[in-house]
């Protein structure tokens, strides 16, 4: 809980998708600290009741609410607006969720499938999938971002220049995140907060779970970023790395394909090697399992590695 | 130096390229241990008093000899080869290079370009780059394979189910690496060695230095492995996470055109923040960074990052 903000931004001022005629809900001056409170991607359609049958029944009218937008007194295009996480509120409850027609293997998993995530908001210890894994936590703001110069309704889904639905899972505590601004003001917005995710967010989801968090919001004149840069504060990986990985591969001269073959592997192995069910293996993947370029150069093709910690089943 | 090796391999033993009608140098049984004298990827072709001159000079048809082939007792299609890496016995020495065609910019960078390198192969400290930047070490062998089933000759620059030039940065020493089988005795070799690279390989080479190595041959009966696999005894980024990572991204529908920008993005950020040369920052991109595909499932874009580890300025 922020003492020290100097705006809280509430809940109710959010938006779906994005536009630069929405107005802004405040307007604060660079430097300024803000407490934003932010729904899940899901508009809290889930509880700790639901089931898969909840899957079917999702808006995508409302997914993926962010909390905004906030005007930077000064902010012009060709600026940057840097953005520095001071803190989450985590709720402590989470979902994970496989959406048909949705996700890097859509095409393999066509039913619905949804895992419900407690963990304890205090002391963030991994949190129990199943009787046999636990993942490792790590707070981040799913979508972060600004308008886009573009006039017009533009969907929630795809990031931008600007930012947007980046799921970056190093965007977290200290990180100092840099977005281009396209529009007076940047109208700077944020939500979609996650628990825990791997590089990739590969079934199209990750812990979805509810949280308030705190930012500055900075300005950098001229700064004229051609995407996104961040700073991370230290080590990435540290909370889940100590017992090493395994790791399958997927070879081949299309990047999008060796992604596809090497998490499919990791599937089959964690099924097989821990008596999972397919679904259950290809979520636990999401939340914790990093998609990496090994190599993009030796012609004509490129290995793409999928890494899953193996701290989740010691 | 292996002092319990069941049989050493030696460095006139290589062959360029792979091809099943290779005559094995060995006949090994399963679980034997192995020292191979492995050559650089230059053949030997730079030295302590090269210069960008001799990338002109380069013989492509003697780059990337390997080590073998070996014949594991009992090995037969479906099979799977496990490799064990127990150590690597560094030369001191490395090179990178820019080399005009080959790389993931190549069409940014077109002119040759040399760095050469000195570390100490005992302490293994991090390796000089220029005043101000030293590189994390970390040995691995770039190219470790077996013969691919279909007949002739394959050249040895693009991986394949089998393995071969894999260029993945983490099959190290304690690194359990299964490769599909595909021939009778599987025919494995191994070279390329590296004193450094991050994930990607971006400028198309590493820190490639000589060295010698040791590992062990297993034999898994029936694996049925669609690609290769490996685990890692450990962490993998701690020999140079500390400090944290300065990270650029590439968003948009394509994964290659992502990891571009994200490389282009960096390669001007550390030529900026650092005074390099955009040939060094390019070349110190590909020794030490690391390419990740943030998310993959925000249709239609998705976020390639590129992690560059602080320490090495600090």
């Amino acid at each position: 809980m922020c003492n020290n903000c100097n705006y809280t931004i509430h809940g109710r001022h959010h938006h779906f998708g994005w536009d630069r005629s929405f107005q802004p809900v405040e307007t604060v001056a660079p430097g300024s600290i803000i407490r934003f409170e932010c729904m899940d991607s899901g508009s809290g359609h889930f509880t700790r009741e639901s089931t898969v049958a909840d899957i079917g029944t999702l808006d995508f009218s409302k997914v993926n609410p962010v909390t905004g937008p906030v005007y930077v007194d000064g902010a012009e295009p060709g600026d940057a607006i840097k953005v520095t996480i001071h803190e989450f509120e985590p709720s402590g409850f989470g979902w994970t969720g496989i959406i048909p027609g949705f996700g890097l293997l859509a095409d393999q998993f066509t039913e619905p499938a949804l895992a419900l995530w407690s963990y304890d908001r205090e002391s963030m210890t991994p949190a129990a999938f199943g009787k046999h894994a636990r993942v490792p936590l790590k707070p981040f703001a799913g979508t972060i971002g600004l308008a886009p110069a573009e006039a017009g309704h533009h969907s929630v889904v795809p990031p931008r220049r600007v930012g947007g639905n980046l799921d970056i899972r190093d965007i977290t505590v200290g990180t100092e995140l840099y977005l281009p601004v396209e529009v007076a003001g940047g109208l700077f917005s944020i939500g979609d907060t996650h628990a825990a995710q791997g590089d990739g967010e590969v079934c199209g989801t990750a812990i979805e779970s509810q949280m308030n968090l705190t930012l500055t919001l900075d300005l950098v004149k001229g700064a004229n970023l051609k995407m996104p840069r961040f700073t991370t504060a230290g080590p990435v990986t540290r909370h889940l790395d100590a017992r090493g990985y395994e790791v399958t591969t997927g070879i081949g001269a299309d990047l999008m394909e060796g992604a596809k073959a090497a998490v499919s592997n990791m599937v089959d192995l964690l099924a097989r090697q821990h008596n999972l069910t397919a679904e259950d293996a290809y979520m636990l993947c999401s939340v914790c399992g990093d998609l990496r370029i090994s190599e993009i150069v030796d012609m004509p093709n490129w290995v793409v590695s999928f890494y899953f910690p193996r701290i989740v089943f010691e």
